[in-house]
């Protein structure tokens, strides 16, 4: 028996199951990157999804979509659906089918990061099983599983355009129906974006750590299905080249362009370098994976700049720019680079002819026409299934979550979650930047504008308190998440300079049951801020009346408003005492 | 040379040390899961446990217990003890050392989980040593190591039994013997539980990355061991699709329970698939692993309730349920489900004969009363020594820490540490739901009650300052650790609405030295809480005489209490002003 | 064809590329080790840092490092460099290339952990190159590539010389010609250290993690170029044995020395026992591993004191003291504990003569002296070659961030990152230990002193408000970066106690533009901090005078300074009011 069996028949399948759990470890890498690139108030839910898809995936996979991409081929469009997990075990496949599903998994979590922080679960869980029973086997069957673009020769070994092309468009199109996130994009009054806003994600180190894992996960992802150790050998080489290329390309970019090497997006590229070299990764060489890895590299930037100042389309994570750029850009690259040089010239490139080679390697148009031919299909396959899927959801069950839940954070409203990192408590506002992310105008058309309640002001004194200084503090308790209607109010009055602390208000909440491990949580301590302002010559009925008008929604927890009397004030950089001490713009106030 | 030998001599021997690197990772995934679901001021403490018990593991392993499992049986019931790996190394079997080795070791690292926050870290270097020394290796070695199980036919492939169980039963008699955490159970006075509180953990994405890296490793944990390709294969098979039902069925019936699905009992529900499909990983089909996950998705469930509702034995992690519960369950259903039709059915299941089937596969009930057997036979071994060994270091050096270490929190009781967090500020009280675990009952017996200091109290000024409002803010800075006592007594006095704020007060600690790598730290700035109080009716000196009375001990640092004059006060929600704007209980305060 | 053949040209093969795999991974556990270790505000820095190593290292590796490292042997010295891997990819050696490529990155990054939170970015780009391209490949060219070192009978199975003495050496030369950070030692007049500060990381369970990773990796990293199944056994049994008996020691020694087990050294402690035994890994025993790590576990406390209060070197993650100087005994202690007892005396110890084997196994000192020439060759050409770059970027580009760059973060200065962490908001001062940890002494050199601003002070009215008490609150809102000056400068007049909150500020930070994902953020809050203090005795004008003192730049942003009347004040412990309540130094403040 000589060696070449002995690494088919004995080695490579082994190799071939420790690739399999690689690639399952690569849900921790996606649950990671897409946990860390969005908001603390959300990483509970994003957790579940990405916990939910491999499960429902599962689920899906054995019922429905093994049989539809592993079944014997049907006029290469469909494989027999079938059974045999449960009625002929003994002569299944078990390998092939976890290969498979891994694989399979990793096609619906992509979509999760694109859709992060305002899908509603439940259409979050029935898409996602949808994309892994029909959509995804379908098509990965025409790739892989013997279908009519095998037939025609296309070339995709590892899923850039099976998986990652077809992740990113649903991710693209979810995105793009659902909306952007509550402060992503202001608008001017004819609904017209004039000012893209980041909404920074809660944890670089954990997106950071994503990224490492999703990297050591793609030799799995790329080399499991090698046939010999040469070919497996020059997928790690090309596995390599590709994202190191991506990633340094991306940071000299960068740095260029935005003054400054830019971390979160140098993260996004080296994913892009994977995800570009996977159809190619066992046909290109040294030199054509670094082509490949340095056009990814820029691709991932143009695409976030795409996304958010053309499309207008919010993609927390950069799903799109890495996974559906990049896969396009993949597929369309092993018909420019697949070269003869690489290990095993097998299959696809018949070293009799030059049919298999790509453009650059004198393989003329043939192979690229065909690569386009599958990146079309595909795409369109994939484009009409999952928008009818989105749509459906959307007018039946809904796909977004209210207004509400959105502000509080999908955690608390969608899993009872009071928080996912219960001892530390988080920024004001709606996280990110230290900047509360809410646009007015989001906000007007859900929550009934409060009408201003009348208000017994009691004068401000300019008796024997505040003689000497004319001066007060207001100090105003509310929710975190009237902060911005609150802020936005006192601007109008020109309160510019204002303090805000985060300060945790006594009281229970009503209604919303926080459960954690099916314990009631007995919340007695809510978050609260307190914002603080000095006023002087602006009276101080004039800012309750304010105050009060953008707080009031007849609730209880509206909020309270006390005023001091403040002695003296002191301006540190002018010297300035009084009065005199509060003039100047909000850039001024400190 | 067959296929055959080459993968049983050539393939499988690597692989199996590949397994092993998995399982070591094993205890990246179970620090980091115990970590995330407890609480940040332990965080070190936890970690410093989980490398330890594998550090101390090792050292005990090789002078103890790998001779004890490993060495030729005596009697069935112990292997000879031996120092091979010293006087004999040429010889030694390196690779079934360190497999057996990193075994080990994760029976031990699930008792921390449900013993954790409280345990003294010296009396878990003791016990983790006796279980890693003695307690496993015995009931090991009955099962694996030739004893008379093995004998029997009882079949627990990779350990559900040998180390779930093991460790689950180790956990639950551990933290039935430590009493819960403090202000886990509120009891009313004749020591009943009449409320169950929930303590959530610091991190839940710390606590998911825990679970996607068990999951990840646990394909080496139940695939190490494997002989052949085909029941490698059908092993990744069952261990995949056990613990994805599990999570998925756990998902449903939190959902309907709870009214929404739970991420941390999901995750919970993971682990559970994985532990019972452990035993049986290589005797059952895709349908028994099927049903093997969904019992164990709602065991643990049940498992967490029981612990919480009925038992009250508070187990942080819930070690209990999922390693107990599922091991025990799945161990039982090997005698169910064992089949024939999986790839290797050699020893245990004759093909025979069908005395190795489980009860629904033509079996009857021997199997599953071997299995019985091995389950009672070895919990009875675990019942027995590790009482023992709780009972002795109880009553030796103590088994927990004191209530002091406990609510201060045991990284900087013992190590020493500030906080594993520098750079952030944990919230208020001791963790966890923004709400002070503490019951002022947990504590009567421990802290000598407060002798109310007579206080020379200015009455409140009706003078001057106050006139218009007669409202005064009492502003009473004071230890984290004092807030639920005098959040109590505002409360008694029918003060509700109070404000927290976190704060940092100057101050030097003394004598308890925090040292962060062998330098001393420099604590000037110390954590405190601010408790602010608005009252109009109540009288100030009655705030202060409250105040006074619940934060004195008599010992530096029982706090300052200020008191403001406020001209004024607005309740947003009705717009009453001055004193009536502070009527209403605590859920209206705000 | 014989089973040796096959483990040899088909088993190990594959396994070589998984471990290659683990060791990329092991990039994964630096970086969360290192950012772990280190503050907040330069997480993403670090994780930058850490991926650009090896993105760097990949393009200076292809390019000039692969061929001095694996090229035809010059003289012994270098080999030929080369760019087969684009000019002949079909005959390259695709597995060793990436197995080299991901050990020469593993020596670039552990350089920047000793470095890190001070150096700057594009001074640590080139110098990470010039690391990956030449001073690595010339030196592993020696002992891997067969140099003269190799020749000589040198032995370095895995890289403790190679690799970890290398990165070591450079890391401490790096961190001494770069300076401590800013607060880490206070220095007396004549510039002599006075005392050590701790500097705590921000995240203790990210350090565990990347250690626990690190660990795992470290299988690959010592096993994959063994040649058979029993040397691989036999590896994985010293790589285990080694940190176990390290950390183990560690924690012993810590308790005894420093009164409790500190966390962060054991864990340091496992990464000093896996580097010490991996020069050794193939040739020492089980007796030989445990003491290689026992002597580590002690050597890393050593080497972190050392550095601290001998040499006064800062090296915030350890590097120096694990790799360094593990790395140097780990080679010498092949001299020592190499056996023929071991599974391969293949190569080095040839099993005819002693000559190969450790001094106390018979083999003299020949191998001894050997092991001895190549640490000290190879530590020559580090120093030189290392300290000629920092050197010339020193005097170029400069290798320190500014004083500004250092206190704002690396994040923010280098990367335009306004957190790594948005969500949250780190503790006051300059992070760790809640402990504000510039010297004003630091600073004087550096920030022009603030020249006092003629403050035209309102006299503190002791007319109606402050009747009764004569107390003032005077509450100063100021930049964080200037507590400490504040706090010193309030010391100065005598007030101790302060209470310090965080707050957020309204303003626009003009000049620095932070962008995330190439998306401007609007800073429209910015982190404060607000100081309160109660003043009695101390007129409220000499407060307000230091504090303006202290705070005055003459930028916008200097602050702003509040007084109030306090209508009272109670000390708990005592019962004294008014006056009375605020005696006591700052120990004795709350």
């Amino acid at each position: 028996m000589g060696i070449e069996e002995v690494v088919k028949e004995g080695i490579m399948p082994v190799w071939y199951l420790m690739g399999a759990a690689l690639v399952f470890f690569m849900q921790c890498g996606f649950a990671m990157v897409e946990t860390g690139f969005t908001r603390a108030k959300n990483a509970g839910n994003i957790i579940m999804k990405n916990l939910m898809d491999f499960c429902i995936g599962t689920v899906v996979f054995v019922l429905i979509g093994a049989g539809i991409l592993l079944g014997e081929d049907l006029f290469g469009i469909i494989g027999k659906p079938g059974f045999d997990i449960f009625t002929n075990y003994a002569n299944f496949n078990w390998s092939s089918f976890v290969f498979n599903l891994v694989f399979c998994a990793t096609t619906a979590t992509i979509v999760s990061g694109a859709m992060a922080e305002r899908t509603k679960f439940i259409s979050y869980c029935i898409y996602s099983a949808i994309i892994s029973a029909i959509i995804y086997p379908f098509e990965a069957h025409w790739i892989w599983g013997g279908g009519w673009l095998s037939q025609l020769g296309f070339h995709d070994f590892a899923g850039s355009c099976a998986i990652h092309m077809v992740g990113g468009i649903s991710a693209l199109i979810g995105a793009a129906i659902l909306g952007p996130r509550i402060g992503k994009f202001k608008k001017d009054g004819n609904g017209k974006v004039k000012k893209v806003k980041a909404i920074p994600g809660h944890s670089l180190t954990l997106g950071a750590l994503g990224v490492f894992i999703l990297w050591f996960g793609w030799y799995g992802f790329n080399g499991a299905a090698a046939a010999t150790i040469p070919q497996l050998g020059s997928i790690f080489l090309t596995t390599t080249i590709s994202p190191a290329i991506a990633t340094f390309v991306c940071m000299i970019f960068t740095w260029v362009k935005y003054k400054k090497p830019d971390v979160s997006m140098c993260l996004n590229a080296s994913l892009a370098g994977l995800v570009a070299v996977t159809a190619g990764c066992d046909v290109v060489d040294a030199f054509g994976s670094a082509v490949i890895g340095a056009v990814a590299g820029l691709l991932v930037v143009f695409g976030v700049w795409l996304l958010d100042y053309v499309l207008h389309v919010d993609d927390p994570v950069g799903a799109v720019a890495v996974h559906m750029m990049n896969g396009i850009w993949g597929t369309f690259a092993v018909g420019l680079f697949a070269t003869k040089s690489v290990p095993e010239v097998t299959g696809l490139i018949d070293s009799g002819s030059m049919a298999g080679l790509g453009l650059f390697y004198g393989g003329g148009l043939k192979l690229l026409s065909i690569q386009c031919v599958g990146i079309l299909s595909v795409a369109l396959w994939v484009v009409i299934t999952i928008t009818i899927t989105f749509f459906i959801i959307k007018s039946t069950i809904g796909l977004r979550a209210t207004f509400e839940e959105e502000v509080t954070g999908l955690d608390a409203a969608e899993h009872g979650l009071q928080s996912a990192y219960a001892d530390f408590m988080p920024i004001v506002g709606n996280g990110g930047s230290m900047v509360s992310q809410i646009n007015t105008s989001d906000k007007s058309s859900v929550v009934s504008k409060a009408a201003a309640v009348p208000v017994q002001v009691v004068q401000h004194s300019d008796g024997s308190t505040g003689v000497e200084s004319g001066l007060s503090k207001v100090s105003i308790l509310c929710k975190q998440s009237k902060f911005e209607e609150l802020k936005n109010a006192l601007n109008d009055i020109d309160v510019m300079g204002i303090t805000v602390t985060q300060v945790l208000g006594c009281g229970t909440q009503k209604g919303n049951v926080s459960r954690y491990r099916g314990v009631e949580l007995d919340v007695v301590l809510l978050p609260k801020i307190k914002v603080e302002v000095v006023v002087g010559k602006v009276p101080v009925s004039k800012v309750i009346e304010a105050a009060t008008k953008a707080l009031y929604t007849g609730n209880i927890g509206d909020g309270k408003i006390f005023v001091y009397n403040v002695e003296n004030a002191v301006k540190v950089r002018t010297g300035e005492t009084g009065m005199d001490a509060l003039q100047g713009g909000a850039d001024d106030y400190f």
